[in-house]
């Protein structure tokens, strides 16, 4: 079956583009010596992950505790959750978690620290921890190194938990600044930092660049989309994600409608600088997706030299692959144009 | 057990608001002599359907198939799709359905008149049209009454089909200057318009104001948001719908990090004056969801005369609910904080 026969939306791999995305970013991290673990909740599905292990990573990154037991439950076995995980429920989730493979946390607070320590000293099980501090994104994250020195002493006394080194997303240049202080104090101190892990797909290919980085956490790379087109990290041709739509209204000269909306392009919004609109429009590329409702997107075609009639299968370059990603319960795998198999997207919505 | 105790980020519903939405739009309808025709979108539930019913509606609406069919399978046996389905596949479901249902259609195209039509024929079954019109939205829907007429004309000229009359979204006072014309025309050229679907849950409470109208498509109202508290179409205490979530990070003493982003809250933003940021904290109606990531809300807490903690749970309502139910695989259903059960959004996702 062609891809181009399955209803839509409907959102749609190509199989040889994410191979290569795949074996790009891997050879890349290789060739500076970078451990690469990639993140998985751009793509959600275990097959994925297994093969960016084949094809060299040191284990896997997952946001959200269900995430990770969606992946461990398919055989993964060497997962670091990049998120703190608070309270005695994920805790106690984590050590479980822990009898079945590798696991590493990271964290920025002792609340954190010392319920997960708890869980882990009663399962009889080591956890591994990251201290992540703040490069400059003002979400998570220590913003001193005397914080993260703190909290890495904590573990340190902590039995059940192990202290393996830092973390940040994004990797920048402030990264190195931190990195470097932070090794100057931790030696003084005698407490050793094995792992600096770095994050996001925009700024990747420069990671060897970030001094004392070790690791490093990519997500979207796998498909690639607007935003990491917008931001250099790859090329339209290197996207292998897109929403399959169709025109199903042409209400005015200037204006079609797709079967499209939030519920399945997310109302993610991209950088003015990269683009207009909630997505592109491959082949109208002058077409602006300027509003969503839930299950229509409203485009603005009058800058199109050939507009599309209704009825018109579209292919959609998501700003956000992420999110959307997130928003569909399976994805049509596919080589040349050729269904090979729909894949559910396990982990979708295990927020918790 | 207590909702308080479910782990987050987790969507808690109030029973006793659901029902008393339900009631208050029912009886307003009522009092209106309005045909109550609920919209599932936001929901997409059938017990909450099978509920709209037995308090007096007539029949459901359905924005996407994949929703009718999982409302057809629950036993919904009056469905409106207010969607113009293109092509022969979903116009052979439309047809499958309505085998086991009485189908009805909105349309603002031949193509999807003309899919619509054969299917029906082959089917030996009758399926419902409404004519869309736009009143002045912008999205789907003719532009003019001459263009409705012709619609209405090729629809009593198609075997399988039967003109039922207009619709349009949402209800406004174009509506009505519409439908006067329409009401015009379509008498000269004697085809009676038996239904004028109007909808929207923002502008319902003066539907009754728009003269024609004869059925209200609402959606919202069963668990209102911010932006139906914002149009004033709500009370703050009528909210059904609060996600739960829980502090993860204060990394300064001005910013909180919950453990709710994009792929919890959704990035739909608000009217700014209705209210600024990602959703309203309750409780610490001053702070502000100033961003989203996939998996992290940031929290400016800087205008707070007191500050939420690292684990502790807050209650948010949501900018924008529809989208945020579709984004849970389940929600919990509770009266009086105490958790009734866990529900499955049954026709999340159905985007096809």
């Amino acid at each position: 079956m062609r891809v181009a026969d399955l209803e839509t939306p409907v959102p749609v791999i190509d199989l040889d583009r994410v191979e290569h995305n795949l074996a790009k970013m891997q050879a890349y991290c290789d060739s500076h010596g970078l451990q690469l673990r990639p993140h998985i909740k751009t793509h959600k599905i275990p097959a994925f992950a297994q093969r960016q292990l084949a094809l060299g990573a040191g284990g896997i990154t997952c946001q959200k505790l269900g995430e990770a037991e969606v992946m461990a439950d398919a055989g993964l076995d060497d997962i670091f959750i990049s998120y703190p995980l608070i309270g005695p429920v994920k805790a106690q989730r984590l050590a479980d978690l822990s009898r079945r493979a590798k696991v590493r946390v990271g964290i920025d607070n002792r609340l954190a620290l010392d319920t997960i320590g708890e869980a882990a000293r009663a399962s009889n099980h080591t956890i591994g921890v990251l201290v992540e501090f703040d490069s400059g994104n003002k979400r998570t994250g220590v913003t001193s190194v005397a914080e993260a020195l703190e909290l890495a002493r904590r573990v340190q006394q902590t039995p059940g938990l192990r202290f393996d080194g830092l973390m940040t997303y994004p990797s920048t240049a402030a990264t190195a600044r931190f990195v470097a202080e932070a090794r100057q104090e931790f030696e003084k101190a005698g407490i050793p930092i094995s792992v600096v892990s770095g994050g996001g797909t925009p700024n990747a290919w420069a990671a060897h660049e970030i001094a004392g980085l070790t690791e490093v956490r990519v997500g979207t790379y796998i498909y690639h989309d607007r935003a990491t087109v917008g931001a250099g990290a790859a090329s339209l041709d290197e996207c292998a994600f897109h929403l399959h739509v169709t025109v199903i209204s042409r209400p005015t000269e200037d204006r079609a409608v797709i079967d499209a909306g939030s519920k399945s392009l997310s109302s993610d919004q991209l950088d003015p600088s990269f683009g207009k609109g909630y997505g592109l429009i491959l082949g109208y590329e002058d077409a602006v997706i300027e509003r969503l409702n839930e299950e229509h997107g409203i485009v603005d075609v009058s800058r199109c030299a050939t507009r599309p009639v209704v009825g018109e299968r579209l292919r959609i370059v998501p700003n956000h692959v992420c999110v959307v990603s997130n928003l569909h319960d399976e994805v049509a795998v596919s080589r040349g144009g050729e269904l090979i198999e729909m894949w559910p997207v396990a982990a979708r919505g295990k927020t918790r």
